[in-house]
């Protein structure tokens, strides 16, 4: 498919909004109504999904994964635009079909992009929005005593394909947050051993796990280490939050969400990241989660 | 080298403006002054740099040929992210000295980005932008009757490496969106002979190309098809603007900039691309330009 084919088909399925101009300038254009905040991610064939993976749902990841950092903000989308690089064999139509619709399903117009060719199909997604509350939370608003919660059970994503499927979770921040005690805001995507320390450091504060209560996803084989899945595993794309701990017991029993808020650890005044063993002792993090070599 | 590795360096390297939230959190934010534009852009190793380019000259390059679509829109930069996918071999800190290096020439501060592994360096920037003057200069504005100009001679930017250091026309384009007798700006990325009929397209025009008239390159070898250079080489990152020609001879008098503008063609009422020929007739244009196949 030449380039030019593939711009127009995408020129004929979306519309821009009133107000903005979208597909085919130098530049997409709009008039933001506010602070806003934007996000950049990527997904590559052989890290991200694997070649057999159908395209529809590898545009459906690409734009979910992109949307959860939005909605890890406590912001509304705005806008997109995707980078393409097509590799042999990808049906780079269906892919951005998989993606339009996932963005429309969030309200979130597709208003430009850019696309080449390589070995490997590759989609960055950038994504922007604006405040659904008073605030955006970010990760850097923990304090020592904190609560580190998430808002859904980890683990076992990429064996059960839930990665592919990924759930950007924008009701549960926007009701976060309008919650004062609520103080810092993320999304797991590297696994809650790494992401958690994320966090903690980004408010000058350590970190204890506290694995036994890690709610363990029904997708994580009996069998296996059930805790360190949880904790391990990455792509949950859950929110981390941590919440002032006196307003906790209150915290829950308001939370309008079927599945519950999950306690599972605290921030420290000392930097560092440490978990409880099964004695209770406290010991050092003895997972590092997934890190990409770059 | 480990992705927190890069990020701590990053980190360390940039400041973030005053009002800005940088690299660190699941989004960048910030307090837009009015309309923005936005764009993004890929450059990828063996399609538009090789794999023996220095790393600081391929994060230039991103970075530059990013910027120039905002340059095209008439826009200043007011920030940026970047995704990258480091592949074996290529020194990412070098790459993003080099990128982080060319946004600060252009006072676009570095506000956040993601990385990944992959088999070929991949460089994904994302660049906004507010209004310089009092519009954005889009590519749908011309009207058929229009001159079509360019700022600078074309052609021979891949042989010479010139392609590796494009000049984004932040200066040109501001004092062109001064004047209401241009109507329509675009960057030449794909060569003159694809990148007019686009602006002619996206103005519901035709265009009809002089190839005689098109200012050849210095980098183009004498002994080359010097006209077919000039018009489909690529990676020029010149502006071409359509303009009133009634105006053009004042404008061209008023010019301020060292590199004189060059008429190269006009915007016909019937669509479709034409060339004249070397006896003065009028064909359909015989080139496509450099057309990506994805």
């Amino acid at each position: 498919m030449r380039e030019n084919e593939l711009i127009r088909g995408l020129r004929a399925r979306v519309h821009d909004p009133e107000g903005m101009l979208g597909i085919g300038d130098d530049c997409c254009t709009w008039t933001p109504g506010g602070p806003t905040c934007l996000s950049t991610d990527t997904v590559v064939e052989g890290r991200h999904f694997l070649s057999g993976t159908p395209p529809g749902l590898v545009g459906r990841k690409a734009a979910a994964a992109a949307l959860s950092d939005l909605a890890a903000m406590a912001a509304r989308p705005v806008g997109a635009v995707c980078a393409i690089t097509v590799a042999a064999g990808w049906d780079a139509a269906a892919v951005m079909e998989g993606l339009i619709t996932e963005l429309e399903r969030h309200g979130c117009p597709l208003l430009g992009g850019d696309t080449t060719a390589g070995d490997r199909l590759t989609i960055t997604m950038t994504v922007w929005g604006e405040r659904a509350a008073a605030r955006f939370l970010t990760r850097s608003g923990g304090q020592f005593g904190d609560l580190l919660a998430v808002t859904g059970p980890l683990g076992g994503s990429l064996a059960s394909g839930r990665h592919l499927r990924p759930e950007p979770r924008f009701d549960m921040a926007h009701w976060l947050a309008d919650q004062p005690a609520v103080h810092a805001l993320m999304d797991l995507s590297d696994g809650l051993a790494m992401d958690a320390p994320r966090l903690a450091a980004a408010s000058s504060c350590g970190c204890l796990l506290l694995p036994a209560e890690v709610p363990v996803h029904p997708d994580v084989p009996d069998m296996s280490d059930t805790v360190r899945a949880a904790c391990c595993d990455g792509e949950d794309f859950e929110l981390l939050l941590a919440v002032d701990a006196a307003a906790w017991p209150d915290l829950q029993v308001r939370w309008p969400f079927p599945t519950a808020l999950a306690r599972v650890g605290m921030l420290l005044p000392q930097l560092g990241a440490f978990c409880e063993d099964r004695h209770g002792q406290v010991v050092p993090m003895p997972w590092t989660g997934y890190e990409h070599r770059v």
